[in-house]
C-alpha cells in the first residue's frame, strides 16, 4: 500500500508557497481539506494512511504510509521543506501490537508507547506533542479552511422549535459532562430526554439505532421529533479530530425522524455545506449553527 | 387485557399477613420478587402493567391494568387493604396522549402530567411521591427482597484483572457524570477507553454493539478484553427501576468478548443469581460486586 509521493504538480496555482502536509484518515475530509488549501494558495501533499484514507486523495502529491512508518513520515516531511501539517478524517485506531514500526518509529518508541493508554483526546494530544518536539507545526482545519466549519445560526430553511434548542442545550451539555472521559461528541436528544450516547461505534450507528428503536415502538414519540447534537469535548483537541458531519449524517438523521441537527458554531466541520443544506431541505430537517 | 384479580391463595403461607403490591413491567424480576416476598412471609399481589408485564405473573393473585388507569390502581389496594407497593419491571414510557386516562387520573391529571417532562428518574421518583400523597408507602426490592441484590465480591471463578477492575472504576466514575441527566446506567470500558454507554437502548442492544464492533474489526482489541459495568445514577430512586442484571446480560457479555461484568454492589439487581454464576462460569467471565 505504499509509493512514493507523485512528481505531478496539484490542481490550482502556487504550488511552491507554504506547502501544507496533511495527514489522511477516511472519508472525504481530506480531499476537501485539500481543495480548500489549494484555493487557500497553499501547496498540499497528502498523506494517506494506508487502510484508513480514499485513494481519491492520489488526485493531489501524496504519500502512502502505514500507521508504524513514523520515520518514513518525519523524512518526507524534511526532504520537502514541509513544516505545517494538518490531519483530518477517521482512523481505526491501531492495536500497538498490529504496527510494522521503522526504525523511525522505534527510536520515539517511549513517546509513541504512552500515546496508546486512554481516550482518544489524549492520544491526539500526544500526536500533536510529538510533532512539536520534532519542529512541526500543527495546524487545525479551522487555520487552513475555516469555510469547513459550521457557521452559526439557521444553515437551511426550518428552523428549530424551541423544545429542538432547548434539547440542543441539553445535549452540548451532556457533551460536556463526559468531557473527562475522553468518548462522546454526539448525542441525540428529544424532549428532554438523553435517548443515545456516541462512543466507539459513530455517528451514523448511533442515528440507525434511533430509527431501529423507533421502528420497533420502543421510543414513545411520533412524528419529527429531537435533534442530533455535536460538539467538540471540553479541550477537545481543535487541531485533531474535531466533530465532523457531511450529507450522509443528514440523511441519517432524517432517517431517525429528527427535527435536525444542531452543531456547535465554529467547533465542527461541515464536509459540503450546500449539500447539507441541500440534504436537510429535502428531508425538512433544521441544520443549526449553535453559538457557545 | 385488564381482568378481575384471581381469589386463589398464593403459592406458600401467611398470606394473610402483610400484604405487599407488586406493580409488574416486563421481564423475569416481577415473578422473582413475588417468589421472594412468599418466602418472607408475605402476600403479594401482583399489577399487572398490561403491554409489559409477562402472562406469568398470573401463577399469583394479580389484577391486569392499563397504565392511564390509576384510579382503578388505588381502588384495588384500598379494596385489598395494602399499603406497601413495589414495583419492578420495564416499562415502555408511554407518549401522555396514549393513555385513557381513567376518572381516578383525571382527578390527578396535573400531578401526572408533570410526571411526563425528562427523563426516568424524575417520572420515577414522581411516581413515588404520587404514591406517597395518597398514603401508600412505596417499598424498594432490596427491602423485601435482599437477595436479589448484587452481593459484594467475587459472584463467579475468575476474578477480574487489575485492568479490568480499573475499567470498572471508570465505568462508575461515567455513570456518576451522567446522572444529572438522567441517563445511562451501563457503559462498556476496555483498557481505559469507553466503547459504549447505555441510554435508550437497553444494556443487551448495547452489548450487541459492541459484539458486532469487533466482529468487523472496528475495536482494536484481541481476546477478552473489557467490562460490562452497572451501577445506578446517583440519586437514583432506588425503589424503582434499579439497574438490573439476568443470565442474558452475562451471555451477551461473553458475546461481545468482555472479561467481565462488574456491578454496584447492594445496588443492582441480579435475578437468580445461580445462573447467572453459572453462565459466567461457562463463559470465563468474571462477575464482581463492587463496594461502594
Amino acid at each position: 500500500m505504499t509509493g512514493a509521493a507523485k512528481a505531478s504538480p496539484p490542481p490550482g496555482a502556487n504550488a511552491a508557497e507554504r506547502p501544507l502536509a496533511i495527514i489522511c484518515g477516511g472519508g472525504d475530509f481530506p480531499v476537501a481539506l485539500a481543495e480548500a488549501a489549494v484555493q487557500a494558495g497553499r501547496s498540499p501533499f497528502l498523506i494517506g494512511l494506508a487502510g484508513s484514507a480514499d485513494k481519491r486523495i492520489e488526485a493531489f502529491p501524496h504519500l502512502w504510509l502505514r500507521l508504524g512508518e513514523v520515520g518514513k513520515f518525519f523524512d518526507a516531511l524534511t526532504e520537502r521543506n514541509i513544516v505545517e501539517v494538518a490531519a483530518v478524517g477517521r482512523v481505526r485506531r491501531p492495536e500497538l501490537a498490529e504496527l510494522r514500526l521503522d526504525f523511525g518509529a522505534v527510536k520515539r518508541l517511549p513517546a509513541l508507547t504512552a500515546l496508546f493508554a486512554g481516550g482518544d483526546n489524549r492520544l491526539l494530544a500526544g500526536v500533536a506533542r510529538l510533532l512539536e518536539r520534532e519542529g512541526f507545526k500543527l495546524v487545525g482545519v479551522h487555520q487552513v479552511a475555516p469555510d469547513l466549519l459550521a457557521p452559526e445560526g439557521a444553515l437551511a430553511r426550518r428552523a428549530p422549535s424551541a423544545q429542538a434548542l432547548e434539547d440542543a442545550r441539553l445535549g452540548v451539555s451532556v457533551i460536556a459532562a463526559l468531557s473527562p472521559y475522553d468518548v462522546g461528541q454526539a448525542v441525540v436528544v428529544a424532549k428532554g430526554r438523553v435517548l443515545a450516547i456516541e462512543a466507539a461505534e459513530g455517528t451514523d450507528a448511533m442515528l440507525g439505532r434511533i430509527a431501529a428503536l423507533r421502528a420497533s415502538g420502543r421510543l414513545p414519540l411520533k412524528g419529527r421529533a429531537g435533534a442530533l447534537v455535536k460538539a467538540p469535548k471540553r479541550d477537545q483537541e481543535m487541531r485533531l479530530d474535531m466533530p465532523a458531519i457531511g450529507p450522509e449524517t443528514i440523511a441519517a438523521a432524517a432517517r431517525a425522524e429528527l427535527e435536525g441537527v444542531a452543531l456547535a458554531a465554529g467547533r465542527v466541520l461541515i464536509l459540503d455545506r450546500q449539500a447539507c443544506a441541500r440534504a436537510a431541505d429535502g428531508a425538512g430537517l433544521f441544520l443549526h449553527g449553535m453559538a457557545s
